[in-house]
């Protein structure tokens, strides 16, 4: 237990506390509070002690050392002789139980009073969806402030693989003169203002938002053998679904040198593993929270994910099994049909729900820089897929055209050999075979914590008619 | 030395090379050549051997285990036995040195033959200016891979920082519809097409481009005691300086319970120092590249502003300054005038050509979320810039204003109450004194490499008039 004692109390700028830490027994643990900070505690000493975050203090670090610790009262709880606070800096999900003397009490240091207008109530369980209309605030909540501790180590998850592996990081850019996949769905950019009208483009060329930093990754994979990107990336669609933001991140890596799909599946697959298992080992308690009260079960879901390996079907494979089932598609199943999300789950379940690769789709399905496999009665391109439980399509990938002739002929084909002249100058100087995939970052978060909309897994979600803040 | 054996040569596809290393002696290094790779060289084995980036064969892993090193030819000697190949994979600055008989020596295998077009002579230094025409191939080029690692090398360092020191990583928005800096410059978003014109908005309201991810952070700094963010901002700046880009990448952080500017300060020069030491530990040969060849001498400038704690004056001393030297300033230096680049240099020689902080600010040059100081004669707000040499400056910051009544009263002023009523929420509830800065990450490259235009540290430089790729 943890012991405070306090010289001046102003709650417009916060209290200010002293805590030292007086016995070696672990502090007490808050749980069940879902309350919210109100209040700050903060404290400035004579002469100045450690600074010690929540995380910390409820760990047991510096036991008997005079410490100052940091953060907003998330709940109050007056008795004769005591107050107890939880006291939470965002370090952890754990806050830290203070023990003051009740002389401390003041109407001010109650969550009624300076929260006439706020949206949050102590102890009660807000869902994810009421909570997403203050974009402000609701960080302040347990769920997502759990969420954001999560998606930062994620995100030091995937850097950490790459690094780990030999990749060379590259910013891809923004703003594009390309549109990578051929079709639709950009926004554009120009200055703003009311003069810009009649002018010429800013850029000179018309410019536009990124949906991947694919081409330009290709640039470097020229130079580099392991590259990758960490982003955001933009689609214009009129979506308000589940799975569809505007702006969202993705992972995107080239590897040069591929002899096979597999070197793409081995690293697709190895940094799926490697990610989730730092991000299980490092955010345990956050994750748990997602695990028991969000989605409960779905620990169980992730760890038979991590237990095989995942498994490859091809294509033409996965229209057999989708044609063999009992189940009544909305969509066709016949062979040449893109994979609509139902049949995605649908082959999830069917092996397992695990991940599951799905390999050499339909060429015309795939965009020109998929790599033609020159087979014949059924035209497939050397691309791949990563469906897992509860999303469906988690990566795209494919090894990338390498050879002039195939590559000239189907961009002039479509008319986009001039356009494309630079990329074709990638396949005329040091050509190699090589490859790469991208994954989409919140779809990852909503396969390992099991959360069902998107919106719900990034700081700031833009989707068409929102963008708050 | 290394020996090389090779069973089939298709040029087309790239060269197949075993090599095997077979003795224990460092393998022959590349200097001076600045070629530029155009064959790849690779290998299929009956059975796999080890892989081995150039980078780590270079250094001797391995030494005597049969491996395969994939990579790409900067040139080629032949003598009349032997045939010297230089491969390199961009896994460092350092090429492998491959011997093989000559009777691999094919017409293919030059340069003059498959680089008709190729826009980089072999063993020609090119200057950064004209590879930059060259976007899609600069890459290949020495000194730009060098860049390109350093800039990776440089992420991981930011990252590295802000993880070993408790901050949490935001992915701030690019798409907004705040206007942080309250004045111009912003890049307006619309899907694109034809059809759009007539249509409302996609997001109900005009949404830009990022400049600043501040307010965002600021959202999170009320539930995180430290946050960061690491990402792209935009500016429609009409400018072909050497200084400004349309697209950049901004290193931000706010820190919560700050007492004065020092507890920001501390954390800038701490962050600066320790990503550039990271940098010049971990591409100590990259960086060498730059600080021989791009910009000779800068290693002294490098080195001297690591040695001391960075001084601090307030912009009331620097106006002194200025006012007392003989220089011929362009822009005027009365108290009250903001800094130009000119005068920040100016103030960084003066205090010995090392970073210097210049803090207080007049209160009516900064936004309205700069924390007023309530001095009288001359109103300053605690803002800080950090100034460093070559570059001017690289970060700003400042307190910002955690009253409630103050910011209210200068929102009301500016009309602008009803369009930040989300950011006085932010002070309504659990408001506390916090902080925070941004830092140009380009200028941070020019200013650690020597490099003068911002254009030759960002792979895919953004600016008025162009938007290559």
């Amino acid at each position: 237990m943890l012991q405070a004692g306090a010289k001046t109390l102003s709650v417009s700028r916060g209290i200010s506390l002293g805590i030292r830490q007086h016995c070696n027994k672990t502090p007490g643990r808050l749980t069940g509070s879902r309350g919210i900070s109100l209040v700050s505690i903060r404290r400035v000493w004579d002469k100045t002690p450690g600074q010690l975050t929540v995380s910390g203090a409820v760990s047991g670090e510096q036991l008997g050392a005079k410490v100052k610790v940091q953060g907003w009262v998330r709940s109050v709880r007056a008795q004769k002789a005591n107050l107890f606070l939880h006291v939470n800096d965002g370090s952890s999900l754990q806050s830290l139980q203070v023990v003051a003397s009740s002389e401390l009490n003041d109407p001010l240091l109650t969550f009624g009073s300076a929260v006439e207008d706020f949206p949050f109530k102590i102890k009660e369980r807000h869902s994810l969806e009421y909570i997403r209309q203050f974009p402000h605030l609701r960080c302040r909540t347990n769920a997502f402030s759990s969420l954001l501790r999560i998606r930062s180590e994620a995100t030091t998850a995937f850097h950490s693989y790459f690094k780990e592996n030999g990749f060379v990081q590259i910013h891809t850019p923004v703003i594009t003169s390309n549109d990578c996949e051929g079709a639709g769905e950009l926004f554009q950019v120009e200055p703003s203002g009311p003069d810009n009208e009649e002018e010429e483009n800013f850029f000179s060329v018309p410019a536009f938002l990124s949906v991947s930093g694919q081409l330009h990754l290709e640039v470097m994979s020229g130079a580099f053998s392991r590259v990758y990107s960490f982003g955001p990336t933009f689609r214009a669609e009129n979506s308000q679904s589940r799975r569809h933001l505007a702006e969202f991140y993705m992972v995107e890596a080239e590897v040069s040198f591929t002899q096979s799909l597999e070197d793409l599946t081995k690293v697709m697959e190895d940094m799926f593993r490697s990610a989730t298992e730092h991000v299980l080992a490092h955010c345990a308690e956050d994750v748990d929270l997602f695990h028991k009260h969000v989605t409960p079960g779905h620990r169980v879901t992730v760890e038979a994910m991590l237990k095989k390996r995942f498994p490859t079907i091809t294509y033409s494979e996965a229209i057999d099994i989708l044609n063999r089932s009992s189940e009544n598609f909305a969509f066709p199943t016949d062979w040449g049909c893109d994979l609509q999300t139902e049949h995605e789950k649908y082959l999830v379940k069917h092996c397992g729900n695990v991940p599951v690769f799905v390999t050499d789709y339909p060429y015309d399905l795939k965009p020109f820089y998929a790599r033609d496999n020159q087979d014949h009665s059924e035209h497939t391109a050397a691309a791949v897929d990563l469906l897992v439980p509860g999303v469906g399509e988690l990566c795209g990938g494919s090894l990338r055209e390498e050879r002039l002739d195939l590559l000239r002929a189907r961009l002039e084909e479509a008319g986009l050999e001039d356009t494309y002249s630079w990329y074709l100058d990638l396949r005329r100087f040091g050509s190699v075979p090589h490859g790469g995939f991208g994954l989409g970052f919140e779809r990852y978060l909503q396969c390992i914590l099991g959360v069902d909309n998107i919106k719900d897994v990034i700081p700031f979600p833009r989707f068409s008619h929102s963008c708050l803040l």
